[in-house]
C-alpha cells in the first residue's frame, strides 16, 4: 500500500465511523505519519482520530503534530487530558510544546500536572530558547562508580521503559558530576561480573546548559555522537540531547542562514503557515536598507553624467558591470559562510583567504575580460579604447568582488555577528558602488579617446 | 586541560621520543581529536605516531583523517600493514576510503585484506556514488522469527562487538526480506523467554540502495531514526545506515544547495584543499552564462537611450530598480528551495505560492515605491510624473520578481532539476531584464511630461 492507499483507507474507516477498525489501522502507522494524516482533518474529526489513540501512541503523536494543530487540540480538550498527555510525553517534547502556549495556559496546564513532572519542566522552562538546556531530556541511564554490568542492566529493566536512549549508560560520581560513559553495546558483551568502570571510556564530550543549539550540532556531527550530556556550570549532569533532535538544529540552523544570506529575517513557522503581513515584514528591513544603499550607484551614474553621455556602449555595460561584480562577490562569501559553519576556515585565515581570492580573481577577471574584450571588438565593433575601458572595469571588478566576497564574512565573525549576514545582499550593494566607481573614473580618463 | 595545553603536550611527548607515554596520552583522547592533533604533523611524526596507536583504535583514527593525510599514510606503509588496518575498519569506512584512491592502489591492498572483506567491499564499490548502498554498512545485528530475547541477547554477545549500531534487532525470514524492527531497549525491559516477534514493529521505514542520499537524510530525520535499513530490489536487508553519517549527508547536501544558490559548481574538497584552478573553473560557467544575460539588460538600455537622455533621475534609478529586483526575487526563490528541501512546499502548491507571492510582493512594493515616490519628490525635488514614473516600476517590479522567484524553483522541482539551480543568480538576470523594460516601458509613455 503507498500512501495514498493509506489515507484513502482511513478516511473512509473514519467516514463509517468504525473506531475500533480505525485504531486498528492507526497501530499499523507510524506516530509521525499519524501526524501527517491529521493534517487534513478539521477540528472535529481532529479531536475523534486523538481520543482513539492510545496513550503513550496519542503523546508520541502529539509532539510530532504542527504547532496550531496542537493549539486547536488543547483548546478543545480539558485541562486534565492536556496534563496527562504532559505526563505520557518527553520531557523535550513537553517542554516543547509548552513554550508555544501563552502563559496563562502553561500555567493553567501545569496546575494538573503531577508534582514531580512540574518541577522538572518548570526548570526546563527557565532556560534560554535554542540553548542546550532547551533542547535537552532528562530521559537518560545513570550508574555510579561501584556497579557492574549485571547490575546496571538491572536498573534498566526497572526504569528503562520512560528512557528516550538507554544507549549510553552515564557514570556519576557521589556528588552527580559526570566521570565517564559507557556504551551499552559494551556492556552487552561481558560477563555480568564485569565492573562497569573497566568498560568506562573517559574522554567526555559534553556541552553546557547555556550552550547554544548551533555549538551542541557541530559537537554531536564532528564527533559522530548518538546523544550527548548535557552538565550544569559545577559538571553535574542534568540532562542529555539525542541526535535525532540534532537533526532538526542542523535543518534548523542551515535555514537561518540561507534566509540571512537572501536578507530574510529568519521565519519562525513554515511558509503556509506564516501571516500574509509577517511574510512582508520578514522582507522589509532589508529590501529598505539595500534600496537606500543602492541610491549610492545612483549617485554615482549621475555624478558621471557626462561620460555616459559620450557613447551608449557604456551605458549598456552597466546591467553586465553590476550582475558580474554581485555574482563574484556572492560566490565567495557563500564559500566563506560554509567553510566557517562546518570548520573548515577561521579568521586567523584571513590573509590566506584574501590572497587565494585574489589569485582566484585575477585568473576569473583575465577570462571574463578576454571574452568581453572580444564581444565588443567583433560582435560590436566597438573602438578598442571603449572595448578596453568596459574590460579592464569588469577585470577590476571581479578582483575587488572577490576580496571583498570572502573578507566580509570573516570579519563578520569576528566581531560575533553571523557571518551569513556579511553575505547578504549587502555585498552586491557594496561592490555595484565599487564597480560603477571604478568603471566611471576609467572612462573619465578616456573620455577624449572614446568620443574621437 | 584545553586542547592547546594537551596539544603541546603531546608534542613533548613526541620530542622526547616517549612512545610509551605517548600511548598512554593518546588513549584517553577521542579518535576524532587524535586525527585533529595528526593535522600538523609531518609524514615521518604521522608515520610513527599512527604506528604507535592500537590497532583497532588506529583504524578509528584513520577513518577520520583527512584525504590527503590518508594517502601519504599508504604511500607510507607496506600493502599488508594497510590490509590490516581496512580488516580492522567498519565496511562503510573502508569502502569510503578505498573510493578515494587510485584504481590501481584498489587492487594492491584488496589483494592483501582477507576474501571475505575483500568480496564485500568489491560488492560495496559498485554502488553509485552518493546512493544509499555506497553509504551503508553491513555491521547490524539480525535475528530470527523463532528466537526470543535471550537467543537476540546471547547472538549480540557473540558477535556484537564488531557491530557499529546493535541497537535496533532485524528481523528477517528465510529469504533474508525484512519483517520488521526490535529496538534494543524494548528486548531488555522483558525477561530472556519473551518471544522477539512480540516485540517486533512490523511498520518498516526503509530505503532502497539506489536511493539518493537526500531521501535517505530526509526519511531519517523526518522519523527521527537512529539507524535506517537498507533494501536490495526484493526486499531483502542487505546493509544500515546510522545517523551520526545522516548528519554529514545533510551537511553536504546543504553545502551543495548554498553553492548552487550562489552560481558555484559543487567543490568535492575543503576550500583550503582545493586547487586555484579548480576554485576558478567551479564559478566560471555560471559568471559565463550570467554575464552573457545581463547583455540582455544592457541591450534594453541601449535601446530606450532617448529615454534616458532626457532626465538624469532615471539613469540614476537603474541600480535600484535592479538591485531591488534581484533581492526581492532571491528573497522568494530561497524561501521556495527551503520549503521543497524540507517538505513544506510541493509542487502543487504552484498557485497557491503564487497568489501568497503576489500579495506579499504587492504589500512589499507599496511600501517600498510610497517611501521612494516621497524621496524623489522631497530630497531630489522632481518632479511628480518623473517620481511616479520610477515608483510604479519599483512597484510593477517587485511584484514581478516575488512572482518569478516563487515559481523557477516550484518549475524546476517539477522537470527534476534541483530547485537551488533555479534561485541562482540567473533570477536576479531575468528580473532586472523585466524591470528595465517595464521601466523604460512606461518612461517612454510619459516622456514629453517627464522632459516638460
Amino acid at each position: 500500500m503507498n500512501w495514498e492507499q493509506i489515507e484513502s483507507r482511513l478516511d473512509q474507516l473514519m467516514a463509517e465511523n468504525r473506531h475500533g477498525l480505525l485504531r486498528g489501522a492507526l497501530m499499523m502507522l507510524n506516530p509521525v505519519d499519524i501526524a501527517g494524516y491529521m493534517k487534513k482533518l478539521n477540528r472535529e474529526k481532529l479531536l475523534m482520530l486523538f481520543r482513539i489513540l492510545p496513550k503513550d501512541v496519542s503523546a508520541d503523536v502529539f509532539s510530532y503534530m504542527d504547532t496550531d494543530q496542537r493549539q486547536e487540540l488543547v483548546e478543545s480538550i480539558a485541562d486534565a487530558e492536556i496534563s496527562a498527555l504532559i505526563d505520557e510525553m518527553f520531557v523535550d517534547d513537553a517542554v516543547d510544546f509548552l513554550e508555544e502556549l501563552p502563559a496563562n495556559a502553561v500555567k493553567r496546564v501545569l496546575q494538573n500536572t503531577d508534582p514531580k513532572t512540574r518541577a522538572i519542566i518548570n526548570q526546563f522552562l527557565k532556560y534560554p530558547e535554542n540553548s542546550a538546556g532547551s533542547l535537552m531530556t532528562i530521559e537518560y541511564c545513570e550508574v555510579s562508580q561501584d556497579m557492574n554490568v549485571g547490575d546496571a542492566l538491572k536498573s534498566i529493566k526497572e526504569t528503562g521503559v520512560d528512557k528516550e536512549t538507554v544507549y549510553t549508560l552515564y557514570m556519576l560520581d557521589a556528588q552527580r558530576r559526570l566521570i565517564g560513559t559507557i556504551p551499552l553495546h559494551k556492556a552487552l558483551v561481558v560477563p555480568e561480573e564485569t565492573a562497569l568502570i573497566k568498560l568506562m571510556d573517559p574522554g567526555i564530550i559534553s556541552v553546557n546548559t547555556l550552550d547554544d543549539q548551533e555549538i551542541v550540532a557541530d559537537t554531536v556531527r564532528k564527533y559522530h555522537l548518538l546523544s550527548i550530556p548535557v552538565l550544569d556550570g559545577e559538571g553535574r549532569l542534568v540532562g542529555i540531547i539525542t541526535s535525532d533532535d540534532i537533526m532538526d538544529v542542523i535543518e534548523e540552523e542551515n535555514t537561518e542562514d540561507f534566509e540571512k544570506m537572501s536578507g530574510l529575517a529568519p521565519a519562525e513557522q513554515p511558509y503556509f503557515k506564516t501571516k500574509l503581513t509577517t511574510l512582508a515584514i520578514n522582507r522589509l528591513p532589508w529590501l529598505m536598507i539595500l534600496m537606500f544603499t543602492s541610491i549610492i550607484s545612483g549617485a554615482i551614474i549621475s555624478r558621471f553624467e557626462s561620460v555616459l553621455a559620450v557613447n551608449i556602449l557604456l551605458s549598456a555595460s552597466i546591467p553586465m558591470l553590476m550582475d558580474t561584480g554581485g555574482n563574484c562577490g556572492q560566490q565567495a562569501s557563500t564559500l566563506m559562510v560554509r567553510g566557517l559553519a562546518l570548520g573548515e576556515v577561521q579568521f586567523k585565515d584571513l590573509f590566506r583567504v584574501l590572497w587565494t581570492e585574489f589569485r582566484v580573481g585575477g585568473l576569473i577577471g583575465i577570462v571574463l575580460s578576454s571574452v568581453t574584450f572580444l564581444r565588443l571588438m567583433f560582435l560590436n565593433s566597438a573602438p578598442v579604447v571603449t572595448s578596453a575601458v568596459i574590460s579592464v572595469s569588469l577585470f577590476a571588478t571581479v578582483v575587488i568582488a572577490k576580496s571583498i566576497g570572502c573578507v566580509l564574512p570573516l570579519l563578520a565573525q569576528r566581531v560575533k555577528l553571523d557571518p551569513a549576514l556579511a553575505a547578504s545582499p549587502l555585498i552586491t550593494t557594496i561592490v555595484d558602488a565599487c564597480s560603477l566607481f571604478i568603471f566611471f573614473t576609467i572612462a573619465s580618463h578616456y573620455i577624449a579617446q572614446i568620443a574621437a
